[in-house]
């Protein structure tokens, strides 16, 4: 049984209009459809239907984590789940992780890691700018992960206080300034990610990625298309999401050794 | 330091080539570039650089989790990172889910749902042919998660044990036989999520999906492209996978009420 | 100089509002950035600027021939340049070229057709709707291609009265219904092309296609993505036409002869 | 009726394997699937099977247009159906058209021009190396169009002989050095159009077009997918080229007057 403080997604079938709500006592959601109290929400079980002040029925479902990240307040470019699901993967932020992000933003991907890092591990997000940390910071409050996240405020040039992170995360536009500090922060063999939205800032980036010795660098797009549902007449919608930003990936590893050394170790 | 057991990734500067392995005294990997043996491995580190026999290097690197489904024994169709990652948020495989899986293959899916839910969390995996479930259950043991998983060799049309579950995943060739029986095994409001290649299958899985009163349908494909890292030359990449499948998602939600039980309510 | 009757594009720098004008005595362009008097238009040549009564610049540019199909007035879904261009080279609609159209429509693709086929080329329309086919006369009027085109008002299903048709093109919402009108009209080993929405249609148009004997059968989709144009921030846009449609290409030939007869044959 | 000198398109419903050929007297197609003799086609019409030496069919088909840029003898990157179709409606190279084209290559691009300018139009091609504009003459016989070509082998610094020129297309590692050249050889108010497979050359090239005033400035990328044609079976193939360039135009236009011109003007 739904209960203060539980997360809800509303679904209404009408055009999908759909909402992210933390039930709160007295609290009422509005949409165009009519509005919904909270109260009348606690009580009912996910797959219910609640009914708006006008009879319009909305679907009580329970949430996906990629629509923490598309749902936040937010002053700044969300990520999409088509992107957040990859990057998850590919930097291991899987249960008992800690991770480190650059750039908290509105902190929608710092709920995304916090949900799938679980109890047992550790987001710890830097952002220069305060009233974006606490935006980020109400918003994990409101997404149940608040525990799990260390917010900090501070210029990130002056580097990060983790050592030996199992992923470094930057979401800042000129990541180039940060691969140095990223790079102390991170465990050996373990990976950096970026995103960044120009072919210039790409260009920058692989320069200092370069520079500093990482390895298995790997640059990739992803696109979305959704297809109608109508089972008589199947096709792509007619719009789509072109573009959010390119992500960039690479590993931090040792120098190859040169061959003198080698001829060295092999003759000891 | 590395030991026996571990699973580490090897990738070499040269053409990108790579291997997952888990450490085994005495083991082998080989390459076009040469051979390593698992015991000189050990006893290095994540970052390291181990030498082939004919002097190439191979860094040593931490596994990405997408990787583990790519890199399967297999003999089925795998389901690549790009797809992977957008089901795992949109159906919440998240640390301590129980999740059902229909259509256990080679297991590569099963191995990345196994990795997010954590040892809180369990996997139940169903397939028809034990032959399968068998390279699955090696596969599982590889990449270190078998002990999240149970295996079940089953014609799922009989339905599945579980009730409740917090997701249900379908990889299976006609999807549309399974969704009375996932019904049933998925929890109110919870999701229901499923891969096809073809068009012929969105058009008969979405009537299924009405006939039982799925909600929040979605149909989509993810395409991913690599671009190229010489960052003087960024262009994408020459080729690409154009397709690996749609993916569809539903939640299970109770009918709306028809208007004169809510005029009964109402007046109640 | 440009003078009453010439085509001319209009082009402002203010968010690429633009116009496609056929110069006319006495008219008025009105836009969102004040008003052109035709007449104040006549006299100039193309690369010149004109001012709105607002002071407002719009350069006065030659039109593309892929902007007829997306200019005409209309009441049809229209035919993109990205597409349209794939079809004139597929069906080699070139100068000197006699062409079946088979569903008017607004006449946008009619014009590009016309465009290409030159003044030694022809196309023959065919529209079950009068209203249609009188539009479509009007956009060809106005796009100085009227004297290539005939237009016939018909249920196509009666047959086409061409036979030896350089190329046939569909465009309707059922093309199974006129594959075999259209094979009686195309002249051996020359190519049938269709637009379909979805993927319902492509699957009753390859039944089709295969029940007449076509062959080189191909299905295809084009997307377009534009980038921005500011060299320091060089990135697609932010949202793109997802889809517009299928094309489906075909050529009309001859069964391959069975193996008795080729015997025969060989041993005359 | 067939005969030397006419262009053929040989295709074989085995892998879709093609050939686009001109008959000549005493010469043999070869394939792996047998041969044919030119002189056994010559005589047949288009739409008729040819048996290989193997007794393998190949039907006999009219060529597409698009294919000749496919299919010449090249040493040279080509330029893809998908692109060439929009650039010749977006450039306007329909019949009676004087365009320049500036990096003749293999002249496979050439070709599809001088079949869309018609008899009354004409492409000029300029390259600098004599042996590449040797291949595209003999490409140019080979589809029949050479007598709509003019080749020149020049350094392009030195500047076009042309003015007044319908469109300039550029199909060089570096347009931005012939954007200058090209502005003198184009018509006011007539498109200049380049196709550049990196980012880094799109950067350099949107510096020079803003340079020397061109307005309209357009960038953008076309991306095709075939789809598979099992009616049962509907989906897009496994792979696609993911990248052939990025396509850039831009109009030539004189400079806005300035405000003091335009009160002047204003009350004259």
């Amino acid at each position: 049984m739904l209960r203060a403080g539980d997360l809800v997604f509303l679904w209404s079938p009408v055009k999908g209009d759909s909402f992210l709500v933390r039930l709160s006592p007295g609290a009422t959601q509005g949409s165009y459809l009519g509005q919904m109290k909270h109260d009348d929400i606690a009580g009912l079980e996910y797959g219910d239907v609640i009914l708006t002040n006008r009879g319009e029925p909305f679907f009580i479902l329970r949430p996906s984590i990629g629509e923490y990240s598309r749902r936040v307040k937010r002053q700044t470019q969300i990520i999409f789940p088509k992107d957040s699901g990859f990057i998850i993967q590919h930097l291991n932020f899987g249960p008992g992780a800690t991770v480190v992000e650059c750039g908290t933003g509105s902190g929608g991907m710092t709920c995304v890691f916090a949900h799938f890092v679980g109890d047992g591990g550790k987001v710890v997000s830097y952002e220069r700018r305060e009233e974006f940390s606490k935006i980020a910071e109400s918003n994990a409050e409101r997404w149940g992960v608040r525990h799990r996240v260390e917010f900090k405020i501070r210029d990130m040039k002056d580097g990060f206080d983790e050592r030996e992170a199992d992923a470094v995360f930057l979401d800042v536009q000129n990541p180039w300034d940060f691969i140095g500090v990223a790079h102390e922060a991170l465990a050996w063999g373990h990976r950096l990610g970026m995103l960044v939205p120009t072919f210039n800032q790409i260009e920058r980036a692989l320069d200092a990625l370069t520079e500093h010795g990482f390895v298995d660098v790997q640059v990739l797009e992803l696109l979305m298309r959704y297809l109608k549902t109508d089972p008589r007449r199947i096709r792509p919608e007619d719009n789509m999401t072109a573009h959010t930003g390119f992500l960039i990936f690479a590993a931090k590893a040792k120098p190859v050794p040169r061959r003198e050394a080698l001829t060295d170790a092999e003759s000891a």
